[in-house]
């Protein structure tokens, strides 16, 4: 007896690789940023740690990378499966609508009635058969109608995230657990993150994004009209001798937006946003606490020790040590410090003040030390 | 009408220019100990620092460097007035006993009656008018049979220092502030401290010694009469042919002992030791939290940073940076720290750990680590 089709069946996974990951300079830097890096000790990338989690819900031949012209080499470096038309390259970053939009539109033209999902090339999730089962039920609620997102469930009050408030159950078939969406509420302070925890309504926004690719077009055009024109004729272009001709004359003109702000919050003003809560560990790994977090399993009076060939002795101290140079490295009492020591540039902090790194770029950027950005 | 002779042109100075100061890690290394760097911003070594400062007293040929073979180079470079018969090298290190020991041994043969002074290599002095007057008061004081020493007036309750506990004065002509010793004490504790700085009777041990050289010998000789028979076959032998072979013969043999026990303290038990109150600023930069004093000028918040062409960005930070890699450091959020950036090793510490250096460097042997040391 022949079975319905499964929606995971249409399932594309879009992996928009592009952020520097400022906050873990001087590790993360403009020719090899965070996604490059291997931040959990698992001995490959990132980005490779993205790819190896999608594999099984979309096949290797489904997945699509966006990323910078300058990366092109590194990412297939990391990604020998990746299919060169599923190679999207940005001449320059136009911020995540632009991004995830022009996949969904290639996409669409290639195979009407595809569904994707995009996941960060930078974050890092364990308890894989949790996402994989998440992402199932976020497909399905995606070939609903619905604009899908999967929030983490809190552990902690953490404040280097946004939150999404939770509404009722949507009770669509395949996502048992599709909770409709009240508001997207901004990283909060640790009172309010306090709260959040306390009333569990709120889960964590992860940036993960599922939809039919019409639909996440058709909000894009609702809000962003000029946006999804731009798209669209770039989509046309794509897969003809066109392509590059039309990418200068579009691209750089495209609208800079966030796609929570052209297409999530838009969706759950119009009760079109479904939130299916993952129970999986996840973390966007974005400072060196969260680095040293990671690694030491939550015990705080240890330090750890990241790189190949890292030479640390370490007497009365805890925190993090990333060693990209080679060089032997003394820490003498020194409590919840990080230390990050490459070639050309060492950082020294402590977790406290992890989030204020991105700080330091700026200040570099401003006195004209680019040489170690 | 002819003045007296005075007891100044009879004397000579001798550095001792041995330690590596290994508190002072991984800047004070094997091939570069501590007096072969510039600590203070002077722009000069310690050494030459200390050359400068007894020119005056004694001349430039009159002035006697001990040190090891390895760093004869390096010392010569440093000091191209030094005439090679005031070159002393050390095979390999046996304490101060002997190295002072031979440098009295060789200039009482050479100049009968001669009157030396030891001053380490690797200390700093501000207020040289006030050095030079302590000195020719303990030039004096040598002239007249005591074994001489200059102890530093406390200015605050340090528990890095060893402490002369003095007793009345000893009125002797040209030493006017002259005072007898009742006593070595070791380093105290900080409350301790406290009590020697409230009392008045205490002075810093700056292990600087002015005797008359056969008075010198004399002492060793009462405590240690073996070491004298090597220390005088030694300076026999010196400006012969015969040198080398004695001296592979009789220095590896030679007692390891400091010259506060083979000389000072026997001599303050007879009643033979004087001590001049040093009222000059001193210090003898023994790890890094005394290099940072010595560049904040006492300012608690203040981030001193030492290194040509160093890169330094820092926020919020206060404490020391030293910079002789050419990196970039970039600082955040770290109060009292401690950072040695050097090619092949890095130290991260505190103010308030840095005498514990020195176990990073016994660890360091301890592990076959000897190429960063």
């Amino acid at each position: 007896m022949p079975q319905p089709s499964d929606p995971l069946d249409r399932f594309y996974s879009v992996i928009p690789a592009g952020g520097v990951g400022s906050r873990l300079w001087p590790l993360s830097r403009a020719d090899a940023p965070k996604f490059l890096h291997d931040l959990t000790g698992s001995g490959q990338t990132l980005l490779r740690d993205t790819w190896d989690r999608l594999v099984p819900l979309s096949g290797d031949q489904r997945i699509m990378v966006v990323t910078g012209r300058a990366h092109r080499a590194a990412v297939e470096e990391q990604l020998p499966e990746l299919a060169d038309p599923n190679v999207v390259l940005e001449s320059e970053p136009r911020d995540s609508s632009a991004a995830i939009g022009l996949a969904a539109a290639i996409l669409e033209k290639r195979e009407p009635g595809v569904i994707i999902g995009s996941f960060a090339a930078d974050h890092v999730i364990n308890s894989i058969p949790l996402f994989h089962q998440a992402v199932r039920e976020a497909v399905a609620a995606a070939d609903a109608g619905y604009i899908v997102t999967i929030g983490i469930q809190p552990t902690e009050p953490a404040i280097g995230f946004g939150y999404i408030k939770t509404a009722g159950p949507l009770e669509i078939e395949g996502a048992g657990s599709a909770l409709s969406v009240n508001s997207f509420v901004e990283k909060p302070t640790r009172p309010t993150a306090k709260r959040y925890l306390a009333n569990g309504n709120y889960l964590w926004n992860a940036g993960m994004f599922i939809a039919r690719a019409d639909r996440l077009l058709e909000e894009i055009g609702a809000s962003e009209p000029e946006l999804l024109a731009g798209l669209q004729e770039l989509a046309e272009a794509w897969d003809t001798p066109e392509r590059g001709a039309v990418v200068d004359k579009v691209w750089p003109r495209l609208k800079r937006i966030a796609i929570d702000y052209s297409v999530a919050e838009p969706a759950a003003a119009k009760g079109k946003l479904a939130v299916i809560p993952g129970l999986f560990d996840w973390d966007d790994v974005g400072d060196f606490a969260s680095v040293a977090k990671l690694h030491s399993g939550g015990r705080k009076h240890d330090l750890a020790i990241l790189g190949q060939n890292a030479r640390v002795l370490a007497d009365s101290s805890s925190g993090i040590v990333v060693s990209h140079s080679g060089r032997m490295i003394a820490l003498v009492g020194v409590e919840d410090i990080v230390v990050v020591d490459t070639p050309d540039a060492l950082l020294v902090t402590t977790s406290a003040n992890a989030q204020k790194v991105k700080a330091v770029v700026d200040a570099l950027k401003l006195s004209g030390s680019s040489d170690v950005l």
